[in-house]
């Protein structure tokens, strides 16, 4: 037997359960509503079965649904290749619609759905069949670009963290988040991979533990140092357990910085402000929305209260108790320290060094 | 049939399910970790029922294991009915320490064990039998008084409540963590009566939802209008939802104003301070301690990380994750606006204004 390298079992680890797969003209999806007790694959052959596993969460984290959608729609295209070119087009366009309805707030879903079209547009005249494995071949740049652009992320991000340092997180921006290696995980583990000594305290993030569930159990198959904690107990982990920064991913940057998060993110990014902690944000450009000037502009998902109420299968509010359960909040720039992009470290002021960013 | 006033169903709807009620040498303690979905009674005849009722959090709220602890003391004095009066008083003060090491942060628990013990002691000469019945009438006393003492912080608390007005609170500071009314929710319950228009948020309070589980059950039975959130979502209810003021209870003030609560009150703190919303303690003065000079001196229960893992009966991180869960945390006087206490409402300096109350 091979003896492995703790940080190249670290990657392999990561590579054996994939986000989700393209084979065989299916798509199989990682369900990770049943993480970490049961590693089970949606096998879909449909954009709508693309769409019910993004709608319930069984697919998650912006990128991640972004490269689902842009499978979704080479489905959609196998769907309707036996269809004349105009029928073709317009069933691939709902198909389309369609995927992007199925949440609000993370901009990757649509930008990975206009890019297919954009493609589709481009390429009108040819048939269905040719078109759709040009859509496929295009779905697959989107995967691979993902998974390049985390590694990106996490090398300009691994220059923020010292060694030793202890890093706080909420929800999963990890591998699991994305195509492979993660937004705010991708920085720690380049970091890690760097050899430089991380811990992690990681959010549960309620209501549906995504921290607990999904970031521990990333965290803990690459062998690096964490503890869950429930978000209520944050404030006193940064007063008392020495956090150097926090890290988080994004659903949407608007073009001054302010940005959608898991819910619980505003509140994080206030009491890193309060505790003069630096508060990093990880997310790819497609993330970023120069349409809207400011968070004012983002949609905010609000999702069944039974997430609340009956969170792990147990009713544990009272019948007929009223909830509010938005899925996300807007972060203004002024708590951001920098976001990591692919493209470098981008400071305040935001609305210049965003689009900086993008140009360089 | 009478029709009610919603004010007196209210009224009535409390004294419906008691915290605990001593009836014919028994304690009967309400077991809280089975609301809302079941009401069932611990029938307690020994003081290490009482133990085992605190310490797995069947009674909680620092006032209720106060009350239940002076009840303990009662039962102690009956099981050792029969011994000679030097063994009767070896037995009650072992009793007594037991009780106090059922948890180790709220110190009315200290207090009113103290207070059976200088009882005892007053009356040292006396035979165990009247011993027992002069014991049972102080924890009786202790009962009443908590009682009176809530109805009088609610009244003092409600003139800080404006008419509407929208409150957070966290954890459970009703009904349900005193022999009745409450001291958080006491302060609410005492502007409803007065014929204000409250609306409540209530966090669910992680790990052990007292929020989801008690306070909104409580609030509901009352007719309040209340909305449960996760203590993730506070910051941007804070922000987004016009929350007028924060209030909680607490389980020890230190001589300075600091205190410990339900872990997610510091975060809670920091919050309102962010957003320049008021924040306000609810406590019977017995909470306070003043052997102690700051916040530094209150020991911290940590709980077992299962409760965090496996919160609903299902397991919800990987097996072998590593948890920090501690019940409490510290917030430093800065943060706290005002103390509402029996004898009226302490604004800082608190250092003078705590004992300022107890000797006015």
């Amino acid at each position: 037997l091979v003896k492995l390298n703790p940080l190249k079992r670290m990657l392999i680890m990561e590579l054996g359960v994939k986000t989700m797969e393209w084979r065989g003209g299916r798509l199989f999806i990682l369900d990770q509503r049943l993480l970490p007790t049961e590693i089970r694959y949606l096998d879909c052959v449909s954009y709508k079965q693309v769409y019910d596993a993004i709608r319930s969460l069984a697919v998650r984290g912006a990128p991640a649904i972004g490269v689902a959608a842009g499978y979704g729609m080479a489905l959609a295209a196998w769907e309707a290749i036996d269809k004349k070119a105009e029928n073709f087009s317009k069933f691939l366009s709902q198909a389309g619609d369609y995927l992007v309805s199925s949440r609000p707030t993370a901009v990757n879903l649509s930008w990975a759905v206009q890019r297919i079209n954009r493609l589709a547009d481009q390429h009108k005249r040819l048939a269905p069949q040719k078109m759709s494995a040009l859509i496929l071949a295009e779905a697959e740049k989107i995967e691979q670009e993902d998974v390049a652009q985390c590694k990106k992320i996490g090398e300009w991000g691994e220059s923020l963290l010292p060694s030793p340092c202890t890093v706080l997180t909420h929800c999963n921006a990890g591998s699991l988040a994305t195509a492979g290696y993660g937004t705010a995980l991708g920085v720690i583990y380049a970091a890690v991979l760097r050899g430089k000594r991380v811990q992690v305290f990681c959010d549960e993030s309620r209501p549906l533990l995504q921290g607990s569930r999904l970031t521990a159990w990333e965290l803990m198959q690459s062998g690096i140092p964490t503890t869950i904690i429930c978000d209520d107990m944050a404030a006193q982990v940064m007063r008392d357990k020495g956090v150097d920064l926090v890290v988080v991913g994004a659903d949407r940057i608007a073009g001054n910085g302010d940005f959608a998060n898991k819910i619980g993110t505003y509140g994080l990014a206030a009491l890193a402000h309060f505790h003069s902690i630096p508060f990093y944000v990880a997310a790819p450009t497609s993330t970023i929305d120069f349409s809207i000037d400011s968070g004012r502009g983002i949609p905010i998902e609000e999702r069944d209260p039974a997430e609340v109420t009956e969170g792990m299968g147990k009713r544990t509010a009272p019948y007929g108790a009223q909830v509010y359960n938005p899925a996300f909040d807007i972060t203004p720039a002024e708590l951001v320290t920098s976001f990591i992009t692919e493209r470098g470290i981008h400071r305040p002021p935001f609305k210049t060094s965003l689009k900086d960013g993008l140009s360089g």
